[in-house]
């Protein structure tokens, strides 16, 4: 069940840390790590770092972006330290171990993401998130670093993996067959070209539009026939929308 | 509370473990460290790895011995990574930590002790404990280093002490101004006369196309602010329908 949990580092500064990260996880029994964009890496000091978790090291998977990282799970989860301008679905650490757990026991596969070192994850990349966790700390110091971040998180994941052994999915969790974070990149960006083509979207001035939007639709997680309809949805207006954007690309 | 729960490193090898442990330390808001014959202490290593924890090191008290270290503790708990040959009461890091902070939150002074890096404590240690603390870990792989065993442990300590901050609102629960079932009405109205126009639903056959999309907006609860983007986007799509229906009420 485990296996089914991918841990991802969104562009981490320090290779030490990816090391430290490796041996944290593997301590709890995690085994895939996917890097987004690593500064420095392959590097002798994560190997050094990750002290005899090397081989968590060797099938790390190094992505070009976040979206790629993610593209093959169904729940994602960001770890967050601070509140943000658009409020999320925050969950402690241990409650979101056990939501991410449950889905994995179920067979589908979850993603947790851990951000830089100094800033965390950008606001667009918590957007893309399903909810977001958070590690109660002193808030006088809360400077928890990232391999400690994944060490206690990896340790509510196998106690959470533990106490839940084949629990059926979460009563959160869509009632159909899930659908692929790639899926939902699929989704939403027709969904913007449909509201820049009827000029309810602004490109030049997006607000907070999309952000939203993808909270909501993150909140209610679609299953495949669901999301059928809703891409069904927007096909149906595009045949009405031809006329506007003739050079718009297909979908 | 916290202040009542005093972590003791028996004769730690690497001054940097020792910064390590009083920064994870501070991160969950423990203070109170106590160090038995450090190989190499102080050490600008320590209070290098401490990043901003060094008020933790200024306040340990280096101690002779053990005996020392625990005087005026009434509850003493002691890690151990393997079973000994004689067996004592074992408690897993969760009831542990709940077990030390009930007596701590009782007003009495408790100690948790961790042991070298590479042999952890002595049986003669651990028999100066009133139970053992394991935490689950990796059968294949359990090299939980010291900051790390240290990080998990006061994490579980802080929850115990029930230091944590009121949870923010569940995510069930809309963060912002709820709307009424009559606006939702509203909304599927509008969705459903545009679903018609765009000729993607046929009202001769609807098939269950309308109580699938009012169970996926049931689930997300749309807040007032997202379901008037929603609407907004409705009329937006209309713009570009009027030619089609000409004698449709207005919303």
């Amino acid at each position: 069940m485990l296996d089914n949990i991918t841990i991802v580092l969104v562009n981490p500064s320090h290779p030490g840390n990816i090391g430290a990260a490796a041996r944290a996880m593997k301590t709890m029994g995690l085994s895939r790590l996917r890097l987004v964009q690593p500064a420095d890496y392959p590097c002798a000091e994560a190997t050094a770092r990750a002290s005899g978790a090397d081989d968590i090291l060797a099938r790390a998977e190094v992505c070009a972006n976040l979206e790629e990282a993610v593209a093959d799970c169904v729940l994602v989860a960001g770890t967050s330290a601070r509140s943000r301008t658009l409020p999320w679905p925050l969950l402690e650490a241990r409650e979101a171990a056990g939501r991410l757990a449950a889905e994995a026991g179920a067979g589908d596969r979850v993603a947790l993401l851990f951000g830089r070192e100094r800033t965390g994850l950008t606001n667009d990349e918590l957007a893309r998130c399903h909810f977001h966790v958070t590690i109660s700390s002193n808030p006088d110091y809360s400077s928890l670093n990232l391999a400690a971040a994944v060490q206690i998180l990896a340790y509510e994941l196998r106690l959470a993996a533990g106490a839940a052994p084949a629990r059926p999915a979460a009563p959160e969790a869509p009632e159909g067959e899930p659908v692929t974070q790639a899926e939902m990149e699929g989704f939403y960006g027709h969904l913007e070209r449909v509201l820049v083509a009827t000029g309810f979207l602004d490109p030049d001035s997006p607000k907070r539009l999309l952000p939203r939007l993808r909270r909501l639709y993150a909140r209610a997680r679609p299953d495949r026939v669901e999301l059928n309809i809703l891409r069904g949805m927007l096909k149906a207006m595009e045949k009405h929308l031809q006329f506007r954007r003739p050079t718009e690309p297909g979908d």
